[in-house]
């Protein structure tokens, strides 16, 4: 199944595809289930295809997207976890995942502008798989890993390079807000072999950028649950962004940042495609505040 | 005023300090204000001093202390923020303040064990002083700064020392699961003049390890909130750990960690004494699995 937040007129709402369009299901589990995160403890999504016979609600058209688990507790990003990455950034290979942590009010949904913000001109992007945690746990083998996933979405952990690298420690960069796209869809664990190398694409205005399967990173999927659960508990809804590959804006020759009018996306086999213009915030404020004087 | 958060019967409940015991506030205001980082958007936080006729629900020795926020959105932790630290670790002079990352789940309360995890032996003190967010706001400068707070509280940024260098991102050593000493209070900013100098120190088993007062932050609070909030938006609740001074155990000759029996405490002047005991977790979980079978 693939499963969608979103709002319509305002109010935040998730839903399930059916057909060409988005079954509600807030409307039929939202006093029990307020937000898809809490949906995924429930039964009826562990017990997967029942929904198959509900009702489209909404077309794709008529919902504004958010990111798909919108109230993630906890987002763990992975740096340098493909070779390809590792050697542009000129890093050492390392022993152990590097994790640097998102906040959940930093990421936007499919189709919602990425900003560009008033302090920066060095927006880039950073095509990843994000693995969402279904069963929560502590310690995970990376034996068992598999099951505490509830499924799979596309993700642009996208960066302010010169604030990420304001110092050696890079979470400023990483959580301006409105950066981090997440979505459309989370593409249920059945939908994909545990362990199947999905091939991910960045698109810049239609260009490729980045270019990759998933059986190419350093430490696998597995391995990332082992080691972030070694120090936290994992809960239902958290997200690991499990890294990208080389090809990022900033290591180009001559460099590329995203700018005001671009359209990035990122496509992973099986699990979709992430679209999100750049909007600039600067004009966008600027904007609001002359469409203010002219009432 | 000086407010806490703690769980009486297994209930979690806030309160106000009046007299010498606890005055509860969940009780009268948790409909609308179910945590004390909800109450602090209320009109009854803002306008202060009117507990003071509250009486007595509890002693102090009646509760169990929970880390003072204990759902904070936000923990920002700042790095080398005192020359005295920046010396004993070899860092160099940076031009912006180093920012890292907690996730509220890795606190625990004032009384509370600190765990020592079984994945290490290596868990090192970090004396700090805390700012809890009052009013929300992106992009503030220095000069309103204060204004944004609702006051301070002690804080242990306990680390995993090991973890903490696995790689060059700082995360998983500062996020093991109760490592994050929070509380008792939260002081409110009337308490204590703005940019006041509070000395600050750290004892392990009764002796001083760290001493220093906060007006040797290489960044000041005001500036801190300034950097911080020209990324992503200062909610309410949210927690900015302002650094610790030299004397970490790590950097001692020989080094010193925290070992099971040890207490640890962080006193701040005005803002009070977090006392936390170290426990070990292997050890924790050996006990209980005893006290199983033996039923």
């Amino acid at each position: 199944m693939k499963y969608v937040s979103y709002q319509v007129n305002g109010e935040e709402s998730y839903g399930v595809r059916v057909g060409k369009g988005i079954a509600d299901l807030k409307s039929k589990y939202g006093e029990t289930y307020p937000t898809l995160k809490d949906f995924l403890s429930s039964k009826e999504f562990s017990e997967g295809n029942q929904h198959e016979n509900e009702s489209v609600t909404y077309s794709e058209e008529e919902v504004q997207f958010l990111p798909v688990i919108t109230n993630p507790d906890k987002i763990f990003c992975i740096g340098i976890n493909y070779e390809t990455h590792r050697i542009e950034t000129n890093r050492e290979k390392a022993g152990y995942p590097v994790v640097f942590h998102r906040f959940a009010e930093s990421q936007v949904g499919h189709n919602e502008p990425i900003l560009l913000p008033e302090e920066s001109d060095r927006l880039d992007f950073e095509g990843e798989l994000a693995v969402v945690i279904g069963k929560p746990g502590r310690r995970i083998s990376k034996e068992d890993a598999y099951e505490h996933i509830a499924g799979y979405a596309c993700y642009n952990d996208g960066s302010i390079r010169d604030w990420q690298h304001h110092t050696h420690q890079w979470g400023p960069g990483k959580n301006f807000d409105a950066t981090g796209g997440f979505g459309p869809d989370l593409v249920t664990r059945d939908e994909i072999g545990d362990g199947e190398s999905l091939r991910l694409q960045t698109r810049l205005n239609g260009e490729v950028m980045q270019d990759t399967t998933t059986d190419l990173m350093i430490f696998s999927i597995p391995e990332l649950i082992e080691y972030v659960s070694s120090y936290t508990t994992l809960q239902t809804g958290d997200v690991i962004v499990s890294g990208t590959p080389g090809g990022v804006g900033a290591k180009r020759n001559p460099p590329i940042f995203m700018q005001e009018g671009d359209v990035v996306e990122i496509e992973i086999e099986k699990v979709g495609v992430l679209r999100n213009p750049i909007a600039a915030e600067a004009k966008q404020k600027q904007q609001a505040k002359t469409a203010a004087q002219s009432v």
